[in-house]
């Protein structure tokens, strides 16, 4: 568990789970077992789709998978002792300033994100859709939204949460979150396609070879590129009536997934 | 999920789970998304416990295994749904008449069930343990109160919070799940070494063949018979003081755990 949470990933979504807590008024503390319990989320979908009946990966975050490590019995186990712990550091840390109800709310969020309407269906249609040549956007999308977008949304909706934020502020932050998780993974294939296994610390090139369907593949890159760059101005429109100050983390994330290079 | 959870399991966590909440004064709609929560981490703990990796099982309740019918990728991610969904259960569909205080402390208590220090915990040990002739009673009970002790616990333990339980009743009826527990595995143990596949709907004399450590092959059978009698008796001796009309389903399910043919 500790070797994979601790390799080193960007941390944007507990990044995005705290600045949507501050956004609406909460304080970081507020946010902070949630914004560990979402990477936790993250780090155990990354060990199981990396699973040899999965996309069996070797190389993560510049190291070993987990399965490499470890075998692939503790590699499941640790995958699946991360999701428990999520809901448990939830559960138990959340300070008392925040209302019972609001975090059986987060907890509801957070496990909607997780399952069959999920990150879960979205790696069962990735998976099941690998060597098809028939795969289009709609199942494109589908795979990004439930893989990569859903968990973005829901690092910021339970920030929203726990941070005390209006039903309306909540779902402001959803629409810039589904923006911005879409526009990461449109930067994601890019890099996959224009970047070598040493720049981005995972094995390059590796959707062509698994024959899978990008957006670089069916829009081209050019078309991608700007594809990215209106996601990113509409999701900085969402933000626009809260205060400035509050909101310039969230605008230079957008501006951070857009432009980043690995 | 589907496939596994409706399979047709013996329903012991759920009931227990109910029984409780009732025992302290709960009504029964109050605890169900719970009871329901625990049958779906217990069918997830058997799905990936079945896998091959872990115990490559290919029989369970008298049907085939999860990975025999769907393949081993959707095996791991229809355990990780119902994991999942467990959770959401309890937090979207408990009644309002139950303090969300209650909720999120029976998901606290339900998600250190899993973990670390729970099921994923009994299931390392287990598998570090195959084949290996120096196990002795010490790591026994310790594989045994993590896989199972703990989630039979744990569904007392819900059902008594959700319920309205004090602090006083939520721990005597812990004690007497701590004794349930115990009793289950000593008693599946037994069956496993005096009934055929047919009678257990599940592949019989595994255990053995797998060279794990279990009660029988310990004390023997005659010994093990004793030990299940005093724990039948001690674990119904805690609900001595409670209502006996209410307390009447939890010792005749401790005799049924007891007294069970398959």
């Amino acid at each position: 568990m500790r070797y994979s949470l601790l390799a080193g990933g960007k941390r944007v979504r507990p990044v995005l789970c705290l600045a949507a807590c501050e956004l609406v008024g909460g304080n970081e503390s507020m946010a902070m077992p949630a914004a560990c319990a979402v990477e936790m989320i993250h780090t155990m979908s990354l060990i199981h789709d990396d699973l040899p009946c999965m996309d069996n990966d070797d190389l993560r975050r510049g190291k070993p998978t987990n399965h490499i490590v470890y075998g692939e019995s503790v590699a499941v186990l640790a995958g699946d002792a991360l999701l428990a712990f999520a809901f448990e550091h939830i559960a138990v840390a959340t300070p008392r300033n925040v209302h019972p109800s609001r975090i059986v709310r987060a907890i509801g969020e957070l496990a909607k994100v997780i399952g069959g309407e999920g990150l879960v269906a979205g790696q069962v249609v990735d998976i099941s859709s690998e060597g098809n040549s028939e795969v289009g956007l709609k199942e494109l999308e589908f795979i990004h939204i439930h893989k990569t977008a859903k968990l973005l949304e829901g690092s910021v909706v339970l920030g929203a949460i726990l941070g005390g934020g209006s039903d309306d502020e909540v779902e402001r932050l959803r629409r810039y979150a589904r923006d911005i998780g879409l526009l990461f993974q449109v930067v994601d294939d890019i890099l996959d396609v224009t970047k070598s296994s040493q720049e981005l610390g995972k094995t390059a090139g590796k959707d062509l070879v698994a024959d899978k369907v990008t957006y670089p593949k069916l829009m081209g890159i050019e078309k991608s590129r700007e594809f990215a760059e209106k996601l990113n101005e509409e999701a900085k429109e969402q933000l626009v009536g809260f205060d400035p100050v509050k909101a310039a983390p969230l605008i230079a994330l957008a501006n951070y997934i857009a432009y980043r290079q690995n």
